[in-house]
């Protein structure tokens, strides 16, 4: 499954989907400056945004990008191109039908489970829209498994973002108060989200998960949003 | 290019892709029920949400959906589900980085256009950032042509939303000031968007467009909605 083109990830979550696929790569990591990135790296995102992928042109180092290669962004286009150019990895299933399915629980999460987690984390919103959110989107995964049965593109797009979720619930870190909190997690832990919570175990034992976790950096830069979140209500 | 499965469309801008791809299907409209949906409708949408595709299954009424069917959501999901079943229609050419670059316009105009126009109608938050929002999205356009240069999945997915948020902006819809609306109006008709109008021109004169446009429907649902969001600030 080598690439026969050079292929550069200036890092996250994409990584999940290129380590599953067997792909051969180069990773740029960004440490403390991730909310000022470098001069070069505005050839690759003009918006200074994670993640992004260079792909084709020479063998260059990561930080001096080639204008040959493609300039590739936005998480979930990365991941649907990875999906297309390692088609045999099975990122995504060749039946249209699950594949429809793995990009609606990602839309489920997206459009529910993101939102009203940010709100309750961010603003202080009731927890209740939180347990209605996770109730649609349990609602979707396949009985057992993964996201849509077999792992695909759907648990790299969302198991990394629904561990960081679980992990701030836990470290109970966000504008929610502690009796709020205390709610929240004591209905999360219920028999009523049996399959969310198993799905979440499911995705973060996966070798793949834990080859680019780390539960300092999955907390650190959003610490420092939340300030300015709270500072605009 | 005819469908071997039945497959009936619960309205709205996935028509635009069907029409294009020239798919055979049903199509079911609802007119003012449109908060309220018919109670069988629940059996494919639990969420009560439109767009919704039936595929499959014996030919049926579309207001009685065969439990054989599957029941597809998400207008994203759908869009990409027809570009997989129709590959004839080049609603998604074959070049993975092409396929990438349509899918960053969609991500563009979720993730920075249509946010910043919510901002400036629902909460009257200062329409610059409209326009920076614009600027963005016109940088990942192709120079010429539609958003990858050909026709694909990209101009179904953001050209409604874009031809609906300048009807806005024409009508004067929205908590924005009329200094504010001016402003903005007489910014976006400059040569800085030029690129950005002649876009939004050729997906609105397309004749797949025009099939499923009305302005009336475009603006109904949506003065109902900014009601409930303003009486949200």
């Amino acid at each position: 499954m080598a690439a026969t083109n050079q292929l550069t990830l200036y890092t996250a979550t994409v990584r999940i989907a290129l380590d599953e696929a067997g792909a051969q790569y180069k990773i740029h990591e960004f440490g403390k400056e991730k909310g000022n990135k470098p001069h070069w790296y505005y050839t690759i995102n003009p918006l200074g945004k994670i993640p992004a992928i260079t792909y084709g042109g020479p063998d260059v180092p990561s930080d001096q990008p080639s204008p040959e290669s493609e300039k590739l962004t936005e998480s979930l286009a990365l991941l649907e191109f990875l999906a297309d150019i390692y088609p045999e990895s099975d990122l995504l299933p060749a039946d249209p039908v699950l594949r429809a399915k793995a990009r609606r629980v990602i839309a489920y999460y997206e459009n529910y489970v993101h939102h009203a987690f940010r709100a309750a984390f961010f603003l202080a919103h009731p927890c209740e829209s939180v347990l209605q959110a996770v109730d649609k989107f349990q609602a979707v995964l396949h009985p057992t498994g993964f996201a849509i049965g077999q792992f695909s593109i759907a648990d790299c797009a969302v198991g990394p973002w629904l561990a960081r979720l679980m992990l701030f619930l836990r470290k109970n870190l966000g504008a929610y108060s502690q009796e709020e909190g205390d709610k929240l997690r004591a209905a999360l832990a219920g028999e009523k989200y049996a399959r969310f919570n198993r799905y979440v175990q499911d995705v973060t034992e996966r070798p793949s998960f834990q080859n680019s976790w780390e539960e300092v950096s999955a907390i650190t830069p959003y610490t420092a949003v939340a300030v300015v979140d709270i500072s605009c209500r």
